[in-house]
């Protein structure tokens, strides 16, 4: 078993990884007897591990409720939140209630911000169960809804109090999420850690056949340069925002095609590749190391190219409402080499749209 | 002019109370030439004091738009919320955006959520055009909006960055929502001060008519005691629950009658009463004092029972969603003598229906 923790004062939390931990009751900490739980879930996960989960609480004493929510993207809106509050308010559950977020990154951005506005705020543990959430999006507080205009563009900054990570569940994902996931975790390797990289680049079959060792080393990996990013600048007022490498260029690709059609990852594979492409046409980044960034993502299953229906055009309205865009100029994230990037102001919407038409 | 500060380390602000504060430019601070501002607003209050905003903006060098939603508690909705992160998003405004809440408890509450959430949280600033937003809900950052199960249900903790209080805005206030402050004003005499109970028995009248020192005074020293509370325990984990008087059987008027259809401060004067007769029950509050709130809430123009369609019984599933339940145990504010109140656990679901019954 692995343990970490992510620093952050009074509002630490630990992370932990094995396999089997959905089914071992000391993964439900700090929950005890007398408590009451919403469990927020969808319909693909329910009947894998709801069962199995409410067991382990029910044998610690603990009252648990379940909302099932539709599974995809483009369910993560605010009508669909409006369900969760619904549910709660139905028992009805009361500020010392905890939601646990069991599923992927859509279940927990939305369970996430659904903890930090109930009641203005409840107690919530992630159980992450795509590659994707267990990498990325169930550490480090950032929780959201999408808007038809833009990607995550309503949510919260608000940190669970625990975070489970079941390997178990992978053998259930299907292989796109698993690609899908991967695209997060190379992009680990391409911002922070060139070693990491280069491991990747040795080991990326083991993972796509799920080896075990492979997998947990890669996991554990992705969530300790998650968490000392995360300690460094928990709301994104510097180096933070590095994490979003290939996102600006990605989440325009979702809106654009409508979410849940392009994966989230795939976006940001692409994403990355134009980041990639950019910086060299600013001279800061060597087309061999694009060549090698291509070369891994395939090797992974992901595209490396927007898709074919996208203009270079169609891109630049969605990047405009990035968040990192201020005083109406847009920020990229860009690689300046492998293990290292940047956030540049300023590229001029020439350069980007040039970039572009070369993936 | 007066002015105080709401004491919370880096996130203290100032309010600023005088007449004429909407047409003077040193009001919008800290807003500077160049930046980009969204004034939330509503119907009723927009051909009053928008124009005048936006123009003194203008003569700052700030860009400002503006979203007008309908006018009502009734509005008070995830719904209607959507319509302002619309807005933001249609032009765009980035995470630099400054939001202006130019309205009542609604309108403040609404964009004071809309910032915490749009982005992940930007900006705002309180501009209270009601005696109820001035004196109550515009100061200490309590934000939210309203489910059909349950008044202030989904909502932030979030400060503002100014409150301006504009006394002029109270001459064109209807008299049925200038009572509805007041009962928020009695109540800072009922909890906390015993002095200024014996002023508001001494100058009820002379606030009815708009007595302009009355009012300054009146509205400053409600600010002073609230600022106090707030800086003292701005999560609510403690003394800040006092300042619910009389707001566990007001939300359930407000929930059980409509939103709307009760103004806030009319289901807190009721409700005061109600908490009044509990505590009478329970022997720790005189009938004589329950007698002197009575009178002064129907000198202020306001109700003293619950609506006549709502039976004893009808409060209490809307009672058991208040956000002070814990554990499923009803826990309520009761005053103990004028200027003292109590958060008290345990009271029996007898007592309180007698003591409804009792109004």
């Amino acid at each position: 078993m692995q343990k970490m923790m992510v620093s952050l004062g009074e509002r630490s939390y630990p992370i932990t990884i094995a396999a089997g931990l959905f089914s071992d009751s000391a993964s439900y900490w700090p929950l005890t007897a007398g408590q009451s739980v919403m469990i927020v879930t969808n319909e693909t996960i329910a009947p894998l591990y709801l069962h199995s989960v409410i067991e382990q609480l029910f044998t610690l004493g603990i009252q648990a409720d379940s909302v099932i929510l539709p599974d995809g993207e483009q369910y993560k809106s605010l009508t669909i939140l409006d369900k969760v509050f619904t549910a709660l308010l139905e028992k009805p559950h009361g500020r010392d209630t905890t939601l646990i977020a069991l599923g992927g990154g859509v279940i927990g951005d939305m369970t996430g911000f659904a903890a930090a506005s109930y009641q203005r705020g409840v107690r919530f543990i992630q159980m992450p169960t795509t590659l994707l959430s267990q990498v990325d999006s169930s550490v480090g507080g950032k929780t959201a809804v999408n808007h038809p205009l833009g990607k995550n563009m309503i949510g919260a900054f608000y940190q669970p109090t625990s975070v489970v990570i079941d390997l178990d569940c992978l053998a259930t994902l299907p292989a796109r999420e698993l690609s899908s996931g991967l695209a997060e975790v190379i992009k680990y390797g391409v911002i922070l850690d060139q070693v990491f990289f280069e491991w990747l680049e040795q080991n990326i079959d083991a993972l796509r056949r799920l080896d075990k060792k492979a997998l947990a080393y890669c996991i554990k990996r992705c969530c300790e340069l998650k968490a000392e990013i995360v300690a460094a600048d928990e709301r994104e007022q510097g180096q933070r925002a590095l994490l979003n490498l290939g996102h600006t260029f990605g989440h325009a690709i979702e809106a654009h095609m409508g979410y849940g059609n392009w994966l989230h990852g795939e976006a940001v594979a692409a994403g990355m590749v134009m980041a990639a492409r950019t910086a060299e046409q600013l001279g800061t980044f060597s087309s061999s190391l694009t060549e090698r960034l291509i070369a891994l993502l395939l090797r992974a299953g992901l595209p490396v190219k927007g898709p074919h229906q996208m203009s270079a055009e169609d891109y630049l309205p969605h990047m405009m409402r990035d968040k990192k865009v201020l005083s109406g100029e847009l920020r990229l994230v860009l690689p300046t080499d492998l293990g290292q990037a940047e956030v540049r102001s300023g590229v001029g919407h020439d350069t980007v749209l040039a970039a572009i038409t070369k993936c």
